[in-house]
């Protein structure tokens, strides 16, 4: 463990956890809350890649720079290993285990990238259709693939990861790496009361896209310049001094331009809280009670969903990702000014309540014990749709005879939807976490993927397209968002209480602002397109992540 | 441990909890789920009291009959116990204490029943007006009140308990019994990873009512033949050999006219279970669906507000609690229950789906941290009120307006309620709950105290006056079955899809119609009547515990 200045600390090898613990994120603990210090770095040991230093808003953190001039530093970091197998075969495995190939022999190295499906899996045929096959071992059973490969990166489903792990990390060669693309499997095994093996390295990169967008920008990078999703990486585990270097090669090989270091706690609690909050949970709560106001105080249904869905999820994301979340409330006038600022200040503190009852529901193992139980009640009460009431039917109808350019841009509406986003960011810097987490899974997978996702094909086929564990906190929390916005947010506002300029003027100084801007400097040069109401593409996304199958595999 | 016949098995001492945990519910982990078989009985070593067989449905019981004639049995069963402390002057305190002092007096013994406050507490004035003195050593701290009691009766809120158990616990003296009368505890000590001392008795009594109906009935039952509270009770821990017989001494102290055993595990479960589904939880979240639905259907506010809400607080309620619940189906026209069938058959399975779900999230502990939890966050996020909202201002005025005698018995919030209320008896039957626990926990509780509130009070004062531990489950599930009554229920019957015949039949014969009609035979010969708009009489209840003050605290 080495102290590169004295306002960083190194994390490395299985120390990264209990250090991170100590002075990064809150414990799960019930009597303690620890606040960050900003100027503790999460850092991190690389002999083959470049540190740099980025500044988000208040805080600096590493990154690494990825990109095609990196593809020769792989032989280094990914020395020793012969065998790369990508178990599964959902959103994120064909994506993933194809940039690998292709970037491997793009840096002439001799490493077989191979895929792992269980022998009754129905995506064979279309794991072979794009290149592996049985014959040359670069496609085979789940269990074979793992005891014979050096670097083993696991993207079955959370619930299959919950169900397998003990027989996975039998299977493992001593001295292997088991590469992970979200932290669930940790929180699993915490409430399990086990470890992983302490002869493995344990890595994650998560990529801050659905799949299909991983490979498709991918693709582009090879003609445009910084084409790629960027990626979260840690390192959970250093067996053999290498893990840091192996995280970072991953990230870079599947083409991410910047890797930003986190934990594999800090990345899980804040993906699965984010799913919860803005990212699906919130978003869905606050529209059904926008809609059940608006048609209330007398609009028409169709005009209720235009004022609050349509606005939402069309161009008040589409300003905030392009310009930030001032810029919503800089674009109005002075009369909009002062309802947006109503409808903030009564909305931010109940959202805020909520967002810490699932931080702390997700830190302390809560919602994973309850994603493992529901699971396991399946085959009894499975998961029923969410997009045939009412509402949701006005909606289909709406989306039907859209005007893209006739959406109105509902000044109450955005101050509740940039309060919850507020809300949502406030709690994961309260606990702790990196700005450049913080930016991604609150408002730019919000932005840049779910909302443009709902706006294209509705609520219910986004909710419906993303994993288990996001769909069943979706369905617990997006009431409760609904409940306390009605209950305290429009009853403050009914009663004529005027904003709270406070709460105001800490939106306005926040410093997600700056580091939001860090964050959009860095993303992609190519636009994350949406498929149209029958198309596949760029269905699901990252931070809530998606059980999707291509065409080619439902056939 | 003692075999008294080949289909009972004797709990006792420490093995209860083990053999519950093997024969009667459910174990908390995540992979079994056990099925009670109907011929196993919770049995109990007295020495002291005689035990009846009482035939619930299809299951036999062991009870305990009480009654004044009964208290000269407290000699031997309080024997050794030279103090009795109670803790806390909450909803139950003040009534449990009076009524043991009576009733110890009655039997012309010598025990000292005292009381023990925090220095600050509000309450040692109206403790004194009871009678009690810091002069005669019958009021006193706390924790010098524990240090020199035989039997201390813990009654200060499921926070407090949280908080304080380690000293309460360090203060005890060897040999001495600890009385809760809620399992509260042991599910937090659980979380914790702790276990009670093994040099102590530990015990339960829960009177099915709030304390002042304890009391009251307890003195009606003077002059009345078999007034009182009837109470479950427990052994969780047998030190001395005595445990049992102060349990149910306690039990028939108090006043209860039958005593129920159970564990301190079936108990916490059962009651933060039910409080959750249709005691509180359910019940609201119903309601709000079904108001939501009559008005978009055409309804006046007024009209749907006694459509849905008036109608199950009032004459539906009155019909089970009187008569069961296939009175409320057979007292409809053919038609009306053609009606009653749809809504019923299409909410059960969805009832039943959340049902499921939180008595998981209760068992594997879940729900007690996320209290615990949710407590320390009070001073930043204390809980705001439910009842400011339109619909419940619309509530304010129909109440104010009321005729009895015009409340309508609408067939179809029937056939929803109804649902709900079966949804949450079938899963504690699968869980294996004894079924005078169940109808008391799923039934009585609902229609005899909490719907009767409700009717007098309204919903938020219901839900503002009870604990913390039923007001966070209120909050947190109501909406879910709002939700998904919406979702699944009511697009299924408005898709036409006729009443599924099955669901309809199970409900018909399901053994629990039997079993109420046992627990109606032994509930108080003397109503516990409601206090009216200003009046503190019989506010809160029993299950969904109360932080009930009453005035003179207040003062």
């Amino acid at each position: 463990m080495q102290l590169l200045n004295s306002k960083s600390r190194v994390l490395s090898g299985s120390r990264q956890q209990a250090a991170a613990k100590a002075v990064r994120v809150a414990p799960a603990g019930r009597r303690s809350a620890v606040r960050v210090s900003a100027a503790v770095h999460l850092d991190f040991n690389t002999k083959v890649f470049q540190k740099e230093h980025a500044k988000f808003g208040p805080s600096e953190e590493y990154i690494v720079r990825g990109g095609r001039d990196k593809y020769p530093l792989l032989k280094e970091a990914f020395k020793g290993i012969k065998k790369i197998s990508v178990i599964g075969w959902g959103s994120q495995a064909p994506a993933q285990a194809q940039n690998l190939r292709d970037s491997i022999a793009e840096a002439g190295m001799d490493i077989k990238v191979a895929i792992g499906l269980r022998p009754d899996s129905p995506s064979w045929a279309e794991a072979e259709a794009c290149g592996f096959s049985k014959k040359d071992g670069t496609l085979g059973e789940v269990f074979e693939q793992i005891s014979s490969s050096d670097f083993v990166i696991l993207l079955i489903s959370d619930a299959a990861q919950a169900k397998l792990y003990p027989r996975i990390l039998a299977a493992m060669k001593p001295g292997a790496t088991l590469g992970l693309s979200h932290g669930f499997l940790l929180g699993v095994m915490r409430n399990d009361g086990v470890d992983f093996r302490k002869d493995i390295n344990v890595v994650l990169v998560a990529p801050k896209g659905m799949g299909p967008s991983v490979r498709r920008l991918y693709e582009q990078g090879k003609s445009v310049n910084g084409a790629g999703i960027n990626c979260s990486f840690a390192i959970q585990q250093d067996a053999t001094g290498q893990a840091a270097d192996i995280a970072i090669g991953w990230a870079i090989g599947v083409g991410a331009p910047f890797a930003f270091p986190t934990t594999l706690e800090s990345e899980y609690k804040s993906d699965i809280y984010g799913e919860r909050c803005v990212l699906l949970g919130a978003v869905h709560g606050i529209v059904e009670a926008l809609f059940r106001r608006y048609t209330r105080q007398g609009m028409s249904d169709e005009e209720a969903f235009k004022q609050s869905v349509e606005s939402i999820t069309g161009p008040i994301s589409r300003t905030i990702s392009t310009k930030g979340m001032l810029s919503v409330y800089n674009s109005f006038s002075d009369a909009d000014k002062k309802i947006f600022e109503q409808a903030y200040s009564a909305s931010y503190k109940p959202a805020l309540d909520i967002c810490f009852e699932i931080y702390e529901d997700v830190a302390s193992g809560n919602e994973i014990k309850s994603v493992v139980q529901a699971v396991q009640r399946f085959d009894r009460f499975p998961m029923g749709k969410i997009d045939q009431t009412y509402m949701w039917k006005v909606g289909q109808k709406v989306r039907a005879e859209r005007d893209e350019s006739k959406i109105p841009v509902n000044p109450f509406t955005a101050g509740v939807y940039v309060a919850v986003m507020m809300a949502t960011v406030e709690v994961l810097r309260e606990k702790g976490h990196p700005f450049s987490e913080i930016c991604n899974e609150s408002i730019i997978e919000a932005v840049d993927s779910l909302n443009p996702y709902m706006h294209a094909r509705g609520v219910a086929f986004m909710v419906d397209n993303c994993s288990y564990t996001a769909r069943l906190g979706s369905r617990k929390w997006a009431p409760r968002f609904d409940y306390i916005i009605e209950q305290q947010a429009f009853v403050e506002i009914d009663s004529g209480k005027p904003a709270d300029k406070e709460v105001m003027a800490e939106f306005l100084k926040h410093p997600v602002h700056a580091a939001l801007a860090t964050c959009s400097s860095m993303r992609p040069s190519v636009d994350i397109s949406v498929g149209g109401e029958n198309s596949n593409v760029g269905v699901g996304a990252g931070a809530a992540r998606t059980e999707f199958r291509s065409t080619a595999a439902k056939v």
